[in-house]
């Protein structure tokens, strides 16, 4: 089959970062920020950071002082990896706690280009709130839609964690020229789960992220926390994130993988650079033998606006 | 927990028939017939047959005289389907070559209540078109959209083959109701492909329809054609379709899964009844604790009415 020329280089190298967080935040950013360089050093053209990778997942308990967490677009956390981008020549997808007014946060992503730019921003539109993920309490929906972002490398479609659920919002993201669909996200296990009900979930989270590639016909970055972390109101046993970070390419199928994170809290955690050359002519492809584009009914889907059709 | 009650026996015992065709259409049908027998001794409730049991997959090719195969709703095999249904106590998903009128035919799946009448219609919605999968020249697009069916074991979403890639129609049926999401296919190798290709294509098939599961927090059965069908035009090495039906819980787990069809043409073929228990009370314990269908942003879905955003 001939091959058509992507306006981008052919093939992208990116890398998504899989550790710990703790408690001391200038650690934090000083950890992400030499995986960063050494993800650069490897070559890596593209770096994904976890979901809010700045502290520990605060929203395992509704805390007024949490707040002071928030920062502003710009801010500290952007002018700090627009310099890392410029600095190792690398695209950087992060992620942070926007304080947008008095009020107003949400939980954003930000892509730096790799000339130090603010490429855009996205800002997580679907919000989960169940025991140990208090998100409703923390973050406003996003208000500004399912917008891919333009950058050197081409345009990233941007969604976080919880949107990991909604073919909806991968849909979306296609539709409008998304060429690569990334998944910052911050997911574990209740410990009070049994070891069955933990494989489900995680089986769970990799297929329906995996579908999403299938049924768009582009790749699929989900970039996960690892490690545990205690609830700070010591209301539950904490959360056991489970790693697991892919890479899968425009039929789903697995390029690379995280090794998962132990289950045990006591077990030692490792920071992973998880590495995969993505060819970007393949969903020119894919998509001309799975032509799903061609044949959804437009005609019969207005429901889909409705929450349920009773 | 507290279990909710559904009004219909929290229970099923579900059937697929995985089997091979053959040319004797008499054959096929006193075949089939014959598993749905054993499957009611079997103490199943629910039994799903393949898409298109009744031939050979007639679609491999583009040929005006395979018309003579389409048959009316009510017709032969309503008529017969239905006397089975009645006789052995079971609801049937049958599917057949439909000829609503002088040229104008549907792939359409039917339900066969327990008391042998007619419970419902589905007209496919997504149309394949690929070589050997020439489906655009055979059957209209179904007009009767994405509308669950009302049965004595409840309301059955379903959807044949191709509408498997599209997460838009499982989100309609689920949204209308369906308690299950059902797809009888026939889906195989292009035996052009190599093994790996092979390989990505069919764990993509399970991937996308488990996830179906997952997004919308209930059970999938897919029933797949198996064996090996030759191309009638001698154009192509004809079809070896892949078998590999399964049944996935709310949460997209595998609860039963036939043997994959052999990859070689000249291997014995296996007809199976794979079975699986479902219990339709786990829906109400998944949803609560993954409310996707609390949380979609219905107030940014309005271009999925699009068939692309520019």
């Amino acid at each position: 089959m001939a091959q058509t020329q992507s306006p981008h280089s052919a093939v992208i190298k990116c890398a998504l970062l899989q550790h710990t967080c703790g408690d001391d935040l200038a650690h934090n950013t000083a950890m992400t920020t030499s995986l960063i360089e050494k993800a650069a050093s490897n070559g890596a053209q593209l770096v994904v950071l976890q979901e809010l990778h700045r502290s520990r997942y605060f929203c395992q308990s509704e805390n007024t002082d949490t707040f002071d967490l928030a920062e502003p677009i710009p801010g500290p956390s952007t002018d700090h990896y627009a310099q890392v981008a410029k600095r190792c020549g690398v695209v950087i997808v992060t992620s942070l706690f926007e304080k947008r007014a008095v009020g107003l946060y949400h939980n954003t992503a930000v892509v730096l280009d790799s000339d130090g730019t603010i490429a855009g921003t996205y800002r997580k539109m679907h919000i989960p709130d169940d025991p140990g993920f208090y998100e409703k309490f923390y973050f406003t929906p996003g208000d500004l839609g399912f917008e891919p972002i333009h950058t050197s490398l081409g345009k990233l479609g941007i969604l976080v964690c919880w949107d990991q659920w909604f073919p909806e919002a991968a849909r979306l993201m296609t539709m409008a020229g998304a060429e690569l669909l990334i998944y910052p996200t911050a997911i574990g296990w209740d410990l009070g789960d049994d070891a069955a009900e933990q494989q489900r979930q995680c089986d769970a989270w990799e297929t329906i992220q995996r579908s999403h590639a299938i049924a768009n016909g582009i790749p699929v970055l989900a970039c996960n926390r690892t490690g545990y972390e205690p609830d700070p109101s010591g209301t539950t046993q904490g959360i056991q994130f489970w790693g697991n970070s892919f890479i899968a390419g425009p039929q789903g199928e697995l390029l690379a993988k995280a090794e998962p994170s132990p289950h045990l809290p006591e077990s030692p955690q490792q920071n992973i650079i998880l590495y995969a050359e993505l060819d970007m002519n393949r969903s020119e492809q894919v998509r001309r033998i799975w032509p799903y584009l061609r044949d959804r009914r437009i005609d019969h889907y207005s429901d889909l606006t409705q929450l349920y059709r009773n």
